[in-house]
């Protein structure tokens, strides 16, 4: 089980200690089962393939211990009954029986402007989350049925939301505003929110723990490199300004996802007959690496090996992702007038150590020097891969949105809170 | 008449000497009658609504002499006869008669990638910017018209189009690609291309003669601050990445048109029933400053008005110009790996003193200090406006695309070329 950075072990004494974590997809429930006194995990897993044909169950308890087995679940209310069999388990479980569980916090993607913070769930709150899902159709309704399903099975304990989208609500309109006529904005709230939101705020606390700066001192840019990639410039512990938009199709090159592109281009598909739809799953599904590199992945790991075996196009997309990249990270260091570690985290920031000295060696001009060895012996744990006279350090710190997310109800049902 | 730097007087001694600039528009038509020794403008003008209720002609001759009627012309052909009508008038004209006339430059929108350089105009060139009519709908007919006016007008004298696209051509795939399916670019050409090229590069020789640098040693950010707008990072004479995409749409914020903006927003106006032609419209002419400010005017200098009358809206579209354009040229002081100036041009750069302040004033982590003095005094002059122990220069250069259309056609068409 992986282990996570031990920054803010006593984060808050007070407050439940057996936390459920729940992100909930459209075809798939994951939870996370932490005593928070010590912030370990007692036991964490999925269900897949939730609706569809050959359902399983994934459950991997603290000491190591792993199912895998075919369950008959229809729904996440069934989904979460057999999670919940496991945990009570006899044989496999950690708990004596539900009454255990605390409290749950959950994963949900889209809080527009509603939500800046996160948030205990009341029926309101459902129905605002609801509402929600004209921005993000396609994560916020099975985010809700997470929900229904913990209060279905869980009765009447404190549930939380947490938003992918709340960290980012710091930004200013120069920064979240589309230069569109404003009416777009008020009626229908098309503007910038951002996501991966825990992710960033999660490795802006871990990174200040550990370089011993106080957030209020700290400016930071913090680059959430996964199948899905976005970097955020981090002001004392506020967002100034994000690359994804009004949804998760802006900014870098992602796995198959376009990041930035003239708009005039999707004008241009849709004259040439493609519908909306078809462009949308295009952008999305088979675009990024994936679409560029055209080697049947858009996993970095086979882009860096195509590539390695002069793989033209493979390499070619992995220029587009660095020349991305490294444009951000200057465009960040400029608004935040100078940083003081640009993050790198998510399973390619964590993990390859390619990624980051082919983006770090690039931003000499801005006093960030890698430091060649550090960086190779960084490998998905905390570290810094600058050299001691860089101005700007370069900083990589696993991520853990489970953590966070459990961390975030404790925080919202501490008595101080 | 606006005086032009005179950086480089005797460009090439060679060549014609009386060269007409041509720009044709959909309903316009406009003129610039160069003599080429000394770069003087012997008389200029425009012909506007061309086909529609009321045309007129203005035109000015070197003396400041100038006429403004109307005339009675449907089409390029018939507005050509008339400025040429007067060009050799004996009270207003500058000719004794056509002949006179050795060459002809006409701006051309859209090259694509075929051309990379301006190009002497035959048969095949015609035919080829037919072709990129498929890219610039708007734009390559009229540009069209405008050659086909002069053939008609002048028969078999040298043409040559210079194209805004073709001093960004020497962008790497990995700045023009967009992260989208590889089959794009190759069936469709979706990629992007730059605009403004003809003003980068006028400006970028100009500053390097300024400068008292060779091209070969600098390296500059060039901001073409119009109602257009669009900035370039520009290493040793070659741009490197710009931000206007495979249209004017994309990059910074303009008088009225978006910019940056997520692509799904685009569809997410489709789908809730906006035609792709409405969207267009709107994110091309109602959008910008004019579409955020919501004062009826997308001009900049309305916009300062407003907002130094505390316009809230006015405010907001001002700090969301200089946001994305102080976060672009970050990004292209670090793809430079360190910029030698940022260089402000159009008709805001060239004139907004208030603008350049906001913006230089952003850069102090950059190592660009604004001095203020020399600042406010540069209104549609060159001059350095930053402190001498700036590392990065900023820098006021009027630009001037008909005399760099002029140059262009001098050129191609020297015996050495």
């Amino acid at each position: 089980m992986s282990s996570t950075p031990a920054t803010e072990t006593e984060y808050l004494p007070q407050g439940p200690s057996n936390v459920l974590v729940i992100n909930a997809g459209s075809s798939s429930l994951k939870f996370t089962m932490y005593a928070m006194r010590g912030e370990t995990i007692r036991a964490k897993g999925i269900v897949e393939r939730i609706g569809l044909a050959d359902p399983c169950l994934v459950y991997e308890r603290f000491d190591g211990k792993k199912l895998k087995e075919k369950v008959s679940v229809r729904n996440h209310d069934e989904a979460l009954r057999v999670i919940c069999d496991r945990l009570v388990d006899p044989a496999v479980g950690v708990l004596a029986n539900l009454g255990e569980v605390e409290a749950i916090g959950h994963r949900v993607v889209h809080g527009g402007e509603k939500f800046r913070d996160s948030v205990r769930i009341t029926d309101e709150v459902k129905r605002i989350i609801q509402e929600m899902a004209t921005l993000a159709p396609l994560h916020n309704p099975p985010n809700l049925g997470g929900i229904e399903a913990c209060a279905h099975v869980f009765g009447d304990i404190p549930n939380v939301a947490v938003f992918d989208t709340a960290f980012h609500q710091s930004m200013q309109p120069s920064s979240y505003l589309y230069a569109i006529p404003y009416e777009y904005y008020e009626k229908f709230g098309v503007r910038k929110y951002g996501f991966h939101g825990t992710s960033h705020k999660f490795v802006a606390q871990a990174t200040a723990a550990y370089l011993r700066k106080p957030m209020a001192r700290l400016k930071l840019i913090t680059c959430h490199l996964g199948n899905g990639c976005s970097i955020a410039a981090i002001d004392r512990g506020k967002v100034i300004d994000t690359s994804m938009g009004m949804t998760p199709l802006n900014g870098l090159v992602m796995g198959t996802r376009c990041g930035d592109i003239d708009p005039a281009v999707v004008l241009y598909l849709v004259r040439q007959g493609m519908s909306a739809d078809e462009v949308d799953r295009m952008l999305n599904k088979r675009s990024g690496l994936l679409g560029v590199a055209g080697i049947g992945s858009g996993d970095m790991r086979d882009i860096i090996a195509a590539a390695e075996s002069e793989n033209d196009q493979a390499k070619r997309a992995l220029f587009m992702f660095f020349h991305r990249l490294v444009s951000y990270i200057g465009a960040y260091e400029t608004i935040l007038d100078g940083a003081d570690a640009v993050v790198f985290t998510g399973g390619i920031g964590e993990n390859s150590a390619y990624v980051r000295e082919r983006v770090v060696s690039r931003l000499g001009c801005l006093g960030c020097f890698l430091d060649k060895a550090a960086n190779e012996a960084a490998v998905g744990r905390q570290a810094v891969i600058s050299t001691a006279e860089s101005i700007l350090k370069a900083v990589v710190m696993p991520t853990n949105e489970e953590l966070m997310i459990a961390r975030e109800t404790v925080r919202l049902l501490s008595p101080a809170a």
